[in-house]
């Protein structure tokens, strides 16, 4: 089994940062010498040997489960790139950039993105009840939103938006949901499968929680991933099992390779659980084909996998000839049913057009699990009480927004409609941008938020990278972030082949941005290039 | 060291049902005989033995840890109440009552407690921004809200409350909180120190997650405790070490207990990381005094352990001879600087006056952790990358509520002191009443939202309890349900001495409901003493 790259690179950093040290070597001459992830882990390390402090709790007294996780998506690089901004706020001539652009995370309302009004309203009305008996509120609400937000009260026992709901979710919203779904799918859903979470994370840390046991329990997981996955793989004390995605074939996925490494992961023991599969890809942005998530669905039922489903983008597709299918409608379309496969997919309001990431809103379907085991899943999101009711709210509006006929249905299409269109150009203008660089190769985004451009760097600039104690793709997202402000996060937090380096850059700055991000980009690329070309 | 009382429970009921089941006896002959906590661990205990399950995911295969797991708050009681809830509502003449009552849960709102005017408006035009550009929104909203809402708005980044803000919540509210902090304890307080999350339950995970390394970490808690505790530490793989509360002193939380626990605890090998306060006390409502907060500090430093300190009923307190005082004033006022005590303070906004449960907002205060550690819980906290916005906006309204003068003071004084001075008639009003019933002995609700009366039960209705292979307090409070709809939590999910049996009943039932609860508890109580009086 190719070992997990994120964690070979480290080690490899780390023991060049300690070859480094001993032989006296001087960090990289450029500004701010990087406090890199390779140094943070020999940090780390060596404060795992050093004497048992005396504190109560110091990093050699912690859980390592906690050492262990990383999370790059808000890692060394972006916080760098707060302490830059604090420095431009103090000082607007001291850098050679008037404002950091935010790059790293799917955030699309950090970068200008307006929220969709129909939604807000209807929230607005919900958070404030009172509001909806008078006759003010006419001038001020769309007449579909008052409608929608006393629908929805009626749905909540005592319209009481402030109470813990049931556990799983208002029960009259995860109806809303499932109708949604089977209105998607054109098969059955029911609001009992509904778990409303405060977006996906929470989700899908529950089921890592059901499932790892120890490190001999397995969760199959695309390379590159999210590394929400690795992290919580590590925090709950499981072993990631890595199947590499195939960037010649625009990030294909295939079950040979899938079977491949489950069988490898067997012979050492490992007791593989669950599949992991994003679609569309995130950090890839590729659309899994029919024929292909056919084939995945019968992997997971031979081999007894859960299918864990991360369908947080199932709006965000930007290529005509390619679609959203969930697993479960390709599941059911196979003539599987509920009793065959158990198979959870993970949705989300903070991705789609309406990027509601401040909401924390989402949900998990649950099908294909015992009773017994789904009892299990209730208690222990009965440990927490409920999700955020506006969350909840929000999940049902974006899985039943305004029709045809509604008043707000018009303004609600242009807003809609505009914002996907927009992310499409935003994602071609800046694929074709980094194809044309000297060095830098870029699949298509066909979905997601984020395109994943590799980066055939000079032997030279790894070599720096190393002198600077870190591994080259952060070298790299370094430097550009003190150079132009953009932030980008570096292919090692999500794994890459070894050997291959990425950045994961997302397509989200506002459209009149993106010239002016481009051209700052090719500056930097094409002097960082002369400078280490070999 | 006395055994975890629940678990010894637990296990004394299983095997009385399974006595029970060997000898054929039939189960007690009351309506629906109870599916109870030891059916249900005696029907888990059967799954965990019989031969592995060929499904992908059942009992035998998950997280062992995830089984151990229980929350009574949410138990078998209140499903069934929910079950009971569908009946009424299907044939409503089906059962001797017309509604359920749910005081098992700190849910204000669900039992008609209306939310806090000033906090909705502000929540209300931050979900609408576009709003306050509007002049008819003078005519519904308060001027103050919409002051307050530019300014929140202001310390967001954007304007953008659809954004992820900060992995700690919006660094702006996080200041005003501090500043709450500061006004209240008189000593300074950090707005880089506040981590804003869900609720205050994620905020308890995360601190078990990064104490607990082993079953040989263990974690001091009350008994009786609130069961999120015990359920955390489940989940976590730690250890519960109890300290029992002093029900003839009215819950008094006594060092030497503290002391003799721990040391029992070491003495068996186990390293204990921290010590559990609910102060006001859940489900026992004491108000610590502060000399005994005192003690404990010092006991704290001695012994190097992490104080948790469960403040989230800190405005609800009933009587006039006692007053919250938080433990870092405590510790501030003794000396003690944030080198001397690691200290972490949990706060919620579904407790206090407002109640408000749905929003999940909430926040950890976190001193006396080096920057190292500090680091690790920022990780963590940036795995599931901020709490909901619309929470963080609510735990920075309760910090700062309307002042003298301001246009809202007056109607939000009105509100609070109305629900404030009605939750304490509501908690005398039952405590009197339980203590004027035969073998019902109930300490005062000094605080919090809880009565925990014990019940000196008959050995004949300790017998009919085994009989129905369940806990003797589990039998009582599913007699009271089927009785009264009134629906209460038994003892036995909190903890209590051994032999000895309790219940928790909330006092959040609108205040006109209460002579009717309070009757239909006597009228059951006076009956089942009848049937049972040895």
């Amino acid at each position: 089994m190719r070992r997990f790259v994120a964690d070979r690179a480290r080690r490899a950093a780390a023991a060049s940062l300690r070859a480094a040290t001993r032989s006296g070597a001087p960090s990289a001459g450029r500004p701010s010498p990087p406090p890199s992830p390779a140094a943070a882990a020999a940090a780390m390390a060596s404060a795992m040997v050093r004497a048992m402090s005396t504190a109560p709790v110091s990093l050699d007294t912690i859980n390592p489960k906690v050492l262990k996780c990383e999370y790059a998506v808000r890692g060394e690089i972006v916080t760098h790139a707060q302490n830059l901004q604090q420095e431009l706020q103090k000082n607007p001539e001291s850098l050679p950039f008037d404002e950091i652009l935010y790059c790293n995370i799917g955030n699309p309302q950090s970068l200008g993105q307006q929220p969709v009004t129909f939604f807000r309203e209807v929230l607005s009305l919900c958070d404030h009840p009172a509001l909806l008996d008078k006759s003010e509120t006419h001038a001020l609400y769309s007449s579909d939103a008052i409608e929608r937000a006393w629908q929805i009260l009626d749905k909540i026992p005592g319209r009481a938006t402030g109470a813990y709901s049931h556990s799983q979710g208002i029960k009259g919203l995860r109806d809303e949901i499932a109708a949604g779904i089977a209105a998607r799918d054109g098969f059955h859903a029911s609001g009992d499968n509904i778990f409303l979470t405060d977006g996906a994370s929470p989700a899908v840390h529950m089921m890592m929680q059901l499932l790892i046991r120890s490190e001999q329990d397995g969760i199959l997981c695309p390379i590159p991933q999210y590394p929400l996955y690795s992290a919580s793989i590590a925090l709950h004390g499981g072993s990631l099992v890595p199947y590499f995605l195939d960037e010649e074939t625009g990030w294909g996925l295939e079950v040979d390779e899938l079977k491949k490494q489950l069988e490898e992961a067997q012979s050492k023991g490992i007791t593989v659980r669950a599949l992991v599969v994003i679609n569309p890809g995130n950090p890839t942005g590729q659309v899994l084909a029919e024929e292909n998530q056919k084939k995945i669905v019968e992997f997971c039922k031979n081999e007894g996998l859960v299918l864990l489903a991360d369908e947080v983008y199932q709006e965000n597709i930007y290529v005509e000839d390619k679609q959203f299918h969930s697993f479960k409608k390709i599941a059911r379309s196979m003539g599987y049913t509920d009793d065959d496969l158990p198979l959870v997919s993970f949705q989300s309001v903070s991705k789609g057009y309406y990027g509601e990431c401040g909401k924390r809103g989402g949900y998990m379907e649950v099908t294909g699990f015992s009773a017994d085991v789904r009892e299990q899943i209730y208690k222990v999101a009965s440990v927490n009480l409920c999700s955020n009711v506006s969350g909840q709210i929000l999940a049902s509006l974006i899985m039943n927004p305004p029709k045809a006929g509604d008043e707000s249905y018009e303004s609600f299409m242009v807003e809609k409609d505009g914002i996907l269109s927009s992310l499409a150009r935003r994602a071609k203008a800046l694929e074709e941008a980094f194809n044309s660089l000297e060095g830098i190769t870029c699949n298509k985004a066909e979905g997601a938020m984020y395109l994943f451009p590799r980066i055939h760097l000079p032997q030279k600039a790894i070599g720096a990278a190393q002198a600077a104690g870190t591994v080259p793709d952060a070298y790299y997202a370094r430097r550009l972030l003190e150079a132009t402000g953009i932030v980008v996060v570096p292919g090692s937090g999500f794994g890459q082949v070894p050997g291959t380096w990425h950045f994961r850059c997302t397509i989200l700055p506002q459209e009149d941005k993106i010239p002016a991000i481009i051209s700052k980009f090719k500056e930097f690329h094409e002097k960082f290039m002369d400078e280490y070309r070999d």
